[in-house]
């Protein structure tokens, strides 16, 4: 027998069509350059996209090219989410904290024919000119700068169809609406490209009450880059469930942000940890001077939250909750929502639990893989996380098939090492390639790096290998101390101590004034490898 | 160019497959027919559960069979929901509240193979046997009653594959997993097959926090019977999030309910408007007795809840909310919850928005058609409900085409004729066969009910049309009346004066003992209208 459901697509057009006809009263509120706050409602960048959509297909934009985009996070961008895929095209999310070469390299791969440009990004946008060449630019007056003569205002296009329906372009719900290059440490980076499907699946998975829990209520802050696999997929679930958006545009300081999360009053909001340490750094330097709403949830990932920060935020009444995931994930693959059977839990466990990677979502199958295959989930056996689902890449755009990023029997290699304890809460103890073999015994840089963490002279730590004659590799520890704090390596090594075998300690502390980053954020460890080869 | 994400399939069995890996500690209560209750942990289901499946499979079971249950509510019924489809069949649950010749007629449309039946129905189960003989019928030994020799005992046939892995049969997607069968009032009885896509994606919305709002840390008491459009899908939702569940068994009247309720303190509840109505009068005789549980949300669906009753549940500490769905809709279309832009309205507005049917639900495309075509959502026109998306049925198992059913355009025509308010929540005025049209214009049965209803005097009320030779139809009012009250006519009809004009008060009303039912719990128009025929 048959079953006897309609076959109709899944599509973020339908979620678009709810946009205004259900939310219309829900707000995008952008900051501009200047630092003013500008609002716009649903309903008003609802017709903005279908606007845009027109003038898309009034360009010659046909089904399955790409538009790519260097924005900031804005209205605008929002207006990208939805209008590029309903003229049919795929929109390329261009990351804005890569130099012109890269970004040029990586327009080229995809073939870019279509460009949507902040005007603030204008400069960054001439290095990339100067070896790829879009066919068109589309230059939105974000911050009033002069329009150069070659490129278009992006408001002068849309004027003329503001208020026109629009019918989206015929597709099916596999065919791509969103394409997002791996911000890789090491080579070129890859091209995942999202499609109706999975962005649909995605945004109802992540909305789920133990998850991020989005409300139509919500007032959602917006930190994470929409350009930063897409915003973790967030914009799309405000619009799913009418949450109001707040995107801070260029102005991502602590104090900015602070200021931004005084105005706007966020029930929800997502960033990297980097993020939130600098803005709990300012609020404990300046504790007249801000508050954190209450009951504000704020989701973290990108790279693990120490456990020290987690506990920083529980006293100004914010919920730091982390994910894990990745571009290749859509992202969201694992959270620390705390299961009810670990409710009458001690505080201790319960923030160990909360500083884990957490648990699997719905419809993200898991597995560790070690040297003997499976591994248990004991919170002991340690393994290669491998995900599986429908929204999980199977390969990357315009590349060969790579048995090191997927197993012969479909599974995703991530690169991540990780325990699962019986619950379920995975830890991640490692990438694979910042393991550190020390006489034939592995030492977890990340845990090292949170242990330093939590020393109260410590503002940043991250442990990487360097080669040694009798031991193959020790590790080596770099850290910066919070202004005006100082500790001894002796000190750092006794505050290890009640964690750490005595051959795991750091033979050698490193004091640096930042940890230097990649374009997301994360601890950048090829950078300390080269500056401390030995 | 092409996605890139994995082409994996929407599977209850991955869902299944988290049952015990992740909530192994959750629970399923069930309620005896002794009314002890019995508790299961997920573990303990998810074995039972494959072991069904292996013993389907050695009984010939093959893929897209039918394997049928007659049975309440208990965790045997949950391993049914999931062990049969992992074994690659249908489960096509059968209304226990049907005679044995409807039964056998459903059964015999349906060619089921198997029945795997409670002992407690077994006197049902021999008036369907009469007409439609089972290849095989396996009997739950619920209440401990002798197990006839031509039939299985549950227990012993599971029992050898406790323990024993199960490698799901393959699957696609859109294979059926669940038939139910609607109860039309009219005709002949019309499956609905739904399929693994359909199921997953009724689960993932109906989750969502502005709807159910399940948790994991949830206790559903699921009053809806698992035959009534599956429990409305809730058991799915359960097991996706590990939400423990309570499964009342036999017990349904307003005592055994606030006894079950007492015992193990749900926070979330879902069953039909009587119910609750029963159990609110039990409450309010016995206002020392019993107490519900602060905080409780009640989904209440399957015919309209009048707003008394929504406010008697919220002195009591409990939100009533209304959803709105069929059988062939799986059932979720629209739930009333506050949307964020009515926050602030005044007490009484907010009550009658929660006496709507509610706000389309993410993935349900929905349209009100008029004579003159579709009708704005301005709160004033009429037209019948359409609704289209992935979960609905766009055809009826074993049915041809039927015009009445389905539009050409490929929308599910509902029966029900509502008005939608801009904020687009729906208010359902009436049945499209039960609208009354008096003197050229319509009078809604429905409005007429809940104004009634709100009458202190009365439990219960339907309103019909009955012939007329000057003005074509006239309502009739058959009434109940709550115990030692009562209220004449013209008390009645000053009552409703406010609300109606003159012209629509009823002429006549007629008291009653009880309004007569369909099997799920509705009013039952066509048996009052057979009552009085003028």
């Amino acid at each position: 027998m048959k079953s006897t459901m309609m076959a109709v697509p899944l599509s973020t057009n339908t979620m678009f069509a709810r946009m205004d006809k259900l939310f219309g009263q829900s707000e995008v509120i952008s900051r501009l350059p200047d630092k003013r706050l500008v609002r716009h409602s649903f309903t008003e960048i609802a017709a903005r996209t279908r606007a845009l959509a027109h003038a898309l297909k009034e360009l010659g934009i046909k089904k399955g090219d790409c538009v790519a985009t260097l924005c900031w996070n804005h209205n605008v961008h929002l207006e990208c989410y939805f209008g590029i895929p309903l003229a049919g095209a795929v929109m390329h999310t261009l990351n804005l904290r890569l130099s012109g070469e890269e970004i040029a390299w990586i327009a080229g791969h995809a073939k870019d024919r279509v460009l949507i440009v902040d005007d603030i990004l204008l400069s960054l946008y001439r290095q990339v000119a100067e070896r790829y060449r879009f066919e068109k630019v589309i230059v939105f007056p974000f911050g009033g700068e002069p329009i150069p003569d070659d490129c278009a205002n992006y408001e002068t296009l849309i004027a003329p169809h503001l208020g026109k329906p629009f019918t989206p372009a015929p597709h099916d719900e596999n065919d791509p609406i969103a394409l997002c290059y791996t911000s890789g440490t090491t080579g070129r980076p890859k091209g995942v490209a999202y499609s109706h499907r999975s962005t649909v699946l995605h945004s109802l998975n992540g909305c789920l009450p133990d998850y991020w829990g989005l409300k139509g209520s919500d007032v959602v802050l917006a930190v994470t880059p929409m350009f930063h696999a897409n915003c973790w997929g967030m914009p799309y679930g405000a619009v799913m469930t009418g949450a109001d958006l707040v995107m801070p545009g260029p102005h991502l300081h602590a104090e900015d942000l602070l200021d931004l999360i005084a105005q706007t009053q966020p029930t929800l909001s997502l960033g990297v940890p980097t993020i939130w340490l600098s803005l709990i750094q300012a609020i404990e330097q300046n504790p007249c001077r801000w508050s954190l709403p209450k009951g504000m949830r704020s989701i973290v990932g990108g790279s693990a939250a120490p456990e020290s920060l987690i506990r920083a935020f529980a006293r100004h009444g914010v919920d730091l909750v982390q994910g894990w995931g990745m571009t290749e994930t859509s992202p969201l693959c694992t959270i620390s929502y705390l299961k009810p059977e670990l409710e009458n839990a001690s505080e201790g466990e319960i923030f160990r639990l909360r500083a884990t990677a957490g648990v699997p979502v719905a419809m993200v199958d898991m597995r560790i893989m070690g040297e003997e295959g499976e591994q248990p989930w004991d919170g002991k056996s340690v393994g290669e996380v491998q995900v599986r689902g429908p929204y999980i890449t199977g390969s990357y755009h315009d590349a060969p098939p790579d048995p090191d990023k997927h197993t012969s029997d479909g599974w995703l290699r991530t690169g991540d090492v990780a325990t699962i304890d019986p619950h379920g809460y995975m830890r991640i103890t490692d990438r694979t390639k910042d393991l550190i073999k020390s006489g034939g015994e592995w030492i977890s840089s990340v845990d090292m790096e949170n242990a330093l963490m939590s020393h109260p002279a410590i503002a940043e730590a991250a442990v990487i290998a360097i080669p040694h004659e009798k031991w193959n590799e020790r590790p080596l520890a770099c850290i910066v101390f919070k202004p005006g704090q100082k500790a001894t390596p002796a000190d750092l090594n006794e505050h290890l101590a009640g964690a750490f075998a005595k051959w795991q300690l750091p033979d050698r502390y490193e004091i640096l004034d930042s940890i230097p980053r990649t374009s997301t954020g994360k601890f950048w460890k090829l950078k300390l490898r080269e500056q401390f080869p030995a």
